[in-house]
């Protein structure tokens, strides 16, 4: 009997019509464990989002984003499982139109924000909610990790100093605390890290910050070896107990970063919920001096060895294959100062695969590049001093005249975003149209956003800041950084995706807001149609390679700098 | 005693802290006879929109949106009446933070749509809400109207056609009918018109239709005249007793269309409010083919008579006052075709009027023309056949340098909207930065909206569709009509606002959609500087010339039709 077999049954013993099962822990964020991936484990989907609705009669229903829509079917069986694209049909739309009244549905509420929970509880009236996590739910223990600290070099503030933006917080009100369940909260205010997880260095903790300062720190598996921490530790398992000496007084959660479970603990001990947006969170979205310098150095580095890789590429692209690129990508990265990790499986995708918004390569999928088609290659690494994530697509042999028209049209898109001045507050939808506009020109488009934040030495995807056509409202600031990554997707054909980090500065002439590039690598001038560019769009880019050039040339050399050389000529 | 103080001695017998008075009635629309204005009445304010908030103590606070930001001030009198700009803080902020706890505040509940009575009760928790319309409020009734047909020839659909929609809607529902609170829906559904308004011709009345197609009409002071119309009359107070007859059925409402009073109304005879998105709205935001046919005609018509003014004002600007500009453009509309009334005031701005943003010329602000500066004109006509809006900014004698680098700069917002192509469905919200990001590249703006719907021979503002950077998410599909009006208002100097309107057109090469000027009328030349456009944009300009000049030079005569060529010129 399979696992997904196995809970089947027991829903039938539960009396169960289904169980909804979302891909996160409790806490809730996309960052887990391969070994924790509890749809991986049950379906064969490795993507990294996406919620299972396991059904007792019928076929499972796993609802992906438009990333995935071709992954997803790829990687599961169509007999058990039926894949749903919340681009074509949302989530709670298909469970309103598919479910039938009273469908009794179990859940983890450790695995639901109290936010969606209760959104999903008004939306879908003909759902039954059956909290039911010990008997359904597939075990699926947190991946022990080792914490270390993150230097206040890299931090640029100390933990006292941000522990006391906390404080400044709860003085003037009547709360005895803050309960912070973000992860990436936890690891950014308490400037520690951990290596538990591949690609993501956060400790998963929750963190309570009294008003009198005592911080305690509720570790999902934690190792803090031989280090002293002015704060008290336990195991996320000492919650309870803590919360219940909180009786009757109140606290602040952010119910967007909250399970639906430390809810049911508030209601138990007469705790008083005081909900409100997660201050680590916006304080973090904007990069200190020291961040900033931070990522800056580490782009130059993450420049450094993509250009070495792509020297390397350009002699040995035939006949290698799309792990063996990943491979050679890592190997380059791995030898630069200050290395920590990927920052996510790359995805390097020839071809076809490229099409596939989100694809990895597998030993099954792998495909070898022959000449004609394009690489897709999106990939970032984790250096103590910032996090880097670049997407380039790449020429293999000689591209068609198609080929470059729309990569042509994707880096319109890419330039006028990059080029954008825009009002401070700015919401990231109010931009996401002049990216897509130049490809909506021609007809094409892309199903995923074009921008998301970035940590520094933390999430890749950093919320709340977003750029895409639905629901980004988060204000833009200085100090902020996104990335730009307009893309086409040609299913059965090539994918082309272009993407860069910014970090947004002033406008030094008129008190608006700017981009300005952190990536520092040249856009592949074999698929750039020059009689498709205006003149401001050619001078961009002339003036974007001569940048790179100067900020990276010192620090490559032998052949590699000749192609570096080459690859930033004027068009 | 003025009105306004009346109503501050009535609130201390009444024992309210203070009083919160939209500028609607029970229709909840803009559109309000001048007669009919409340917030005139008491303050002297002339806007369109507003709402005042009279205090027991203190001055009382009027709330204005951008566009009134610097016109509220000069109607007001700032030891009465604080003017508070929403653009700045939004309302609800404002009396968050401005009105004490347990804040008695009367208001009227048939001025206020249930979603922001509801909305309003949920976010301010200091106010205590005093339903006190009769004590207070001040009586202004609605001003009576001729009721006449508006003809299938120009309605395209017949009103058993549209109410056979409603009924359709109805029948697989429990439902025992709809209840329509929107004058425009009312007026829309039954193919009926008014004169009631100087410049809209609704009629304003709530229609209920049952689901055994039985229709009733409430009338708000309307005048059917000899007419036999095939559904039943009644005046506006009529209306409680026919609810009692649907004691514990259910009835179909739009909360967003539908006053606070009626929902009282429902629970004191048992009646189940079912809300839904009004299907009127929605219905006719999509107009027929022979609502656009009318809609095209009316443009041509409205062009000529723009050229024919346009060709006068060249010969006889000097020295002429904005208001006999207004009259003059008044008697070229006049005569033509199928005219009814204006669309709204015309707004005829000179100078540093035009940087008011929604101006209207008044014996005290009336300014003459005078050489070097810019004349702003905003305005439109009903037509039987279609409705008109266009704002056109006109040099008058010789413009500065800055005048035409921000005018440029403008139409290259207009022009990059009007040129946009974007996919089925796209929001409002997402198209709004194309127009804005020319302005913003210069560190420019503009504090309204980029466009709104427009009916047909019905509201010139029609919800719910809007271009805005606020929330405007309306999904766009053809045969919707929308206004494309970037702008940018120097304080103390000039304004300029280029404005077609425009109707959504299938794009005819990629599926996706497009914009297709509805207005017909050129651009000032003299305004242009053309180093600042790009080949695309110049191109644009000279097509767009070239469709004015072949729509309108058959009905256009003697000088005006040499002016309309040198205007159609190629730039």
């Amino acid at each position: 009997m399979t696992a997904l077999e196995n809970i089947i049954e027991q829903l039938k013993t539960e009396k169960l019509d289904g169980y909804f099962l979302p891909r996160n822990n409790m806490f809730l964020g996309e960052d887990i464990h391969p070994a924790e991936n509890k749809i991986l484990k049950l379906t064969g989907f490795s993507g990294s989002a996406g919620t299972l609705l396991i059904k007792a009669q019928g076929r499972s229903v796993l609802f992906v984003d438009g990333r995935y829509a071709l992954q997803a079917p790829l990687e599961t069986n169509s007999q058990i499982i039926e894949v749903v694209c919340t681009a074509e049909i949302s989530m709670t739309k298909w469970m309103q139109q598919n479910l039938p009244p009273k469908f009794r549905l179990g859940f983890n509420p450790n695995c639901l924000s109290i936010k969606d929970f209760d959104s999903f509880q008004k939306t879908l009236s003909n759902i039954r909610w059956i909290s039911s996590s010990e008997k359904v739910d597939p075990s699926m223990p947190l991946v022990k990790g080792r914490v270390f600290e993150h230097e206040i070099d890299f931090a640029g503030l100390s933990r006292e100093e941000k522990i006391g933006e906390v404080l400044d917080f709860l003085n003037p009100t009547d709360a005895a605390g803050w309960l912070f369940c973000a992860a990436d909260s936890a690891s950014w205010l308490l400037n520690l890290r951990a290596k538990c997880l591949p690609d993501t260095p956060i400790i998963r903790a929750y963190v309570l910050v009294e008003r009198n300062g005592n911080t305690t720190v509720f570790g999902g598996n934690l190792d803090y070896g031989e280090n002293q921490y002015p704060f008290s530790t336990y195991p996320l398992e000492a919650l309870e107990e803590t919360l219940k000496s909180f009786k009757k007084q109140s606290l602040y959660i952010d119910e967007n970063k909250t399970p639906q479970a430390i809810k049911t603990l508030f209601e138990k001990y007469k705790i008083t919920a005081l909900p409100h947006k997660d201050i680590c969170e916006t304080a973090k979205a904007v990069k200190n001096s020291v961040e900033l310098e931070g990522m800056r150095r580490a782009h130059i580095r993450d420049g450094v060895a993509m250009i070495n890789f792509l020297s390397w590429l350009e002699e040995n692209a035939a006949g290698k294959t799309e792990m063996e690129i990943v491979a050679e990508l890592h190997g380059f990265r791995q030898k630069q100062e200050h290395y920590f990790s990927e920052s996510f499986e790359t995805i390097a995708a020839f071809g076809s695969n490229g099409a596939i918004v989100h694809y990895q390569p597998s030993a099954k999928s792998n495909k070898a590049l022959q000449n004609g088609s394009l690489l897709l290659l999106d990939s970032g690494a984790q250096y103590y001093d910032g996090t880097t994530d670049i997407t380039r697509t790449l020429a293999i042999g000689k591209p068609t005249e198609e080929m470059k028209a729309n990569y042509t049209t994707v880096l319109k898109g890419h330039i006028s975003l990059s080029r954008a001045v825009f009002p401070q507050g700015s919401s990231g939808q109010s931009l996401d149209a002049l990216a897509r506009s130049p490809l909506w020109k021609h007809g094409l488009n892309y199903a995923h956003g074009t921008g998301h934040g970035v940590g520094c030495f933390l999430n890749v995807h950093e919320g709340p800041l977003g750029i895409s056509t639905g629901y980004s409202p988060y204000p833009l600031q200085a100090g902020m950084i996104t990335s730009i990554e307009p893309g086409y997707y040609k299913e059965n054909c090539y994918g082309i995706r272009i993407e860069n980090l910014v970090e947004i500065l002033p406008d030094k002439q008129n008190g608006m807001l700017c981009f300005s590039p952190l990536t520092l690598v040249p856009y592949d001038k074999n698929l750039i149609n020059k009689d498709q560019l205006t003149p401001e769009e050619i001078n961009w880019i002339n003036d974007y390679h001569a940048r790179v050039f100067a900020a990276l040339s010192p620090y490559i050399i032998g052949a590699a700098k000749d192609w570096l050389k080459k690859a930033c000529n004027k068009l």
